[in-house]
């Protein structure tokens, strides 16, 4: 209740909107006074306000602010917008911008750009800075090799216990951001060696050479191990990161946890909207109206001809709903009820495919355990809908025939949308963006048919 | 297609499926072949054989490895899979593997199980540990106080750099599992003075008092901090882990971004499936046939009711329908159609509220965004369907209808689509349980009266 009056009431602050005043400063050119607004911002609405500017003050914010305050802010919105923003600035302030970020978020970005601006981009970079983002932007987004970052601490295997203190203490500055528990040891080849658990230097002497200290024979990853697999090491070791190697053993990154849990959730989330019909996963109401259209209407126009396919079945049994008027009212229900039933199959089978607990090959145990599923809740359903039917008209055949097609679809619906994700899985289609439209034009047919049918049939005792 | 002909083939070693080998393996009741087994298992492949084993032989499994081994399992499988194992233990084994679980892990377990079954295992653990466990249960899944773990190094402010040096050597194998790279200080009272970057301790005398170097009011959390506020502060600092305070200051625990950003992962994916009816987001296909069939059917049978109240907008324009019996065909097209855009909107709002980008007062906001979508692919999908039914039928008053019809239910249902999770959000229910059976029931019978009022006004046209 009070949450609800807080809502509703605008409190005086509200009056000028934060956009409005940043505006203002923006307008006013003042570099300082921008960046103490920016620091004194509520938390998360750095985002909401930057969508709230209008282009040209957009523009003129990001190349007010020196480029480590933009890298920062860069950081805290959502990727797609950032992209949005990195693709109105000149490519040199771009890439002053970018030369302030860590490896694998230069990469997420780059890869996002127009091919062009990518290229001219990393012209403009740093050296250094620019041969990273280029080769960690050539892996895929979801692989080690896309996930890993490339600031971490390496030293030769010959180092001792006081060449890595003094190292630490000449870099402490550089190595504030690094947030690392390890160190990893190389041969003059780049190849891994061992880790180093930096604890163990308090409890060496200085002279000790680190390659007997270090743990030799880690564990590794390959630079093109996927999500899933990362996903698993991670749950089953409490590694806080893992180093990456290529296909010749050279150390090439890390990998850490926090990379991998947040590809998961965006993972999770953009599988939620990619059912939905949100192609490619993400939207935000800042794209412009036209893109934001087109990416919808590609999924809708194909979904629109799917349910023309699946209607048709009606106009082939026009003649038997012209007797029974009264099954027009039910078509929509079971083909609707059908899609519920069925997507929550989808769900599940999406869910015990991420956790590993079922193979996309398992097909029929999967089948085998959702049909009854089916069995129940069909015979509840259909008896509920046939229950309505038969009130509503008085004959207990319209009864029968709706209650006993509502019964029998929900049990190929649950059938089907256990198990296409598994299907399209092993066909390598994307099961959270085709799953749905498959199953309800499927569900829908069927559906269609078997009311009309069985009406067919029984049409002298629907019309008596 | 290497992969294809992969999966369709089976590989010698499948023969015996892995279950039976473990089963075999419990018959015997071998300890150190059933660790052995398990070590040696693919990444990943735990949590799916657990699940192929009957309940007899899954109580064994559980009964003849050490504690600390099965402790290890649970924290790779999937959390509710963990809570059926624990509820089939006996309250003293469960006690044992529960006192080798992390805070965290042991207060999520206990808090989803049955309240009796929770107070006889945390009377059976350890005395510390059940009182960490049973103060952490107290707080909500996804506030701080649920996501922290109790495993943090604390100092008080009177010791020294040599004092937390030995504590450290001391301890060393205790401390192997805590990850950190902070010690926290405290005052005599227990609250929280400041923190120590644990490299300090490299850079300064044996003499000196922590509280010189620690970094003074560092940033806290309160305990009741919600996931939302959570996730904000991981975004916009690079803190590994945070410190959480009580009511009166005094530092409870610590929570460490990888539990945010799991707790987020977990949500987003929760989401979707409650999207999808899945109720509570979670459910696996070896829980109990009938607690998943009353689940789905909860939401189901709400959903039926939903699409009967809807569909009666059908039953009361039977005349204009038996008039012009093609009608039918187009109804549940126009009803999924509509369902597919609104919850492309749904999806979009969802993800916009997540990341902070609108808040659930600025309705009127999105609503403008929306309907100029709205508009475009209704015209789209409107021209559309409206030619299939002017070509089908020869009639362009039917196309006129038809087409008008899913023109002005997509611009409805965006607009529903788009508002209604921030108007749930506000109302504090859950937008993605709610969201799609509201929006489909207005949609519908907003299509279903367009469609029939405007067929029933141009009745003569259309019969012509």
């Amino acid at each position: 209740m009070d949450e609800r009056n807080q809502a509703n009431a605008i409190p005086p602050e509200e009056e000028i909107p934060p956009w409005d005043r940043l505006s203002d400063l923006i307008q006013a050119g003042d570099s300082e006074a921008i960046e103490q607004f920016v620091d004194a911002l509520p938390l998360g609405e750095i985002a909401r306000i930057l969508s709230r500017l209008d282009e040209e003050d957009r523009g003129r914010f990001l190349q007010i602010l020196p480029p480590e305050t933009v890298a920062e802010i860069l950081e805290q919105i959502p990727e797609v917008q950032a992209v949005d923003l990195i693709e109105q600035l000149d490519h040199d302030v771009a890439a002053a911008i970018l030369n302030e970020l860590p490896s694998d978020e230069q990469a997420d970005l780059i890869g996002d750009l127009e091919d062009q601006d990518a290229e001219a981009i990393l012209r403009e970079m740093e050296p250094e800075e620019s041969r990273d983002a280029r080769a960690l932007s050539r892996y895929e987004d979801d692989v080690a090799g896309g996930l890993m970052i490339t600031e971490y601490l390496s030293y030769p295997e010959s180092a001792t216990v006081a060449d890595v203190v003094n190292d630490l203490r000449r870099n402490a500055e550089e190595y504030q951001d690094y947030h690392v528990q390890y160190a990893y040891v190389t041969t003059t080849g780049g190849r891994l060696a061992g880790v180093l658990q930096l604890r163990e230097l308090f409890l060496s002497a200085d002279a000790k050479r680190i390659s007997d200290l270090m743990i030799r024979d880690p564990r590794t990853v390959p630079d093109q191990a996927g999500l899933e697999e990362l996903e698993d090491l991670f749950d089953r070791y409490p590694f806080f990161g893992l180093p990456v190697v290529d296909a010749h053993g050279r150390l090439v990154g890390v990998v850490q946890r926090e990379s991998v849990d947040e590809a998961v959730a965006e993972r999770a989330g953009s599988d939620y909207r990619k059912s939905q019909g949100i192609v490619g996963g993400e939207e935000l109401r800042t794209m412009p109206l036209f893109l934001r259209s087109r990416r919808r209407l590609s999924w809708l126009s194909v979904n629109i001809l799917l349910n023309v396919i699946a209607a048709s079945v009606i106009a082939f049994y026009q003649d038997t709903l012209a007797s029974v008027i009264a099954l027009a009212v039910f078509l929509p229900i079971i083909s609707d009820m059908s899609g519920c039933s069925g997507n929550q199959a989808v769900a599940v089978s999406m869910r015990e495919l991420t956790l590993g607990v079922v193979k996309p090959a398992e097909v029929a145990l999967v089948w085998g355990k959702e049909v009854l599923v089916g069995l129940v809740n069909g015979m509840a359903l259909g008896a509920l809908i046939g229950l309505v039917a038969w009130l509503w008209k008085g004959n207990v055949f319209l009864g029968l025939v709706v209650g006993g097609a509502m019964a029998v679809n929900t049990i190929v619906a649950v059938s089907i949308g256990g198990t296409i994700p598994l299907i399209l899985k092993r066909l390598e289609m994307d099961p959270a963006l085709a799953s749905g439209p498959i199953l309800t034009t499927i569900t829908d047919m069927c559906g269609f048919f078997v009311v009309l049918s069985l009406a067919t049939v029984l049409l002298p005792y629907l019309t008596g």
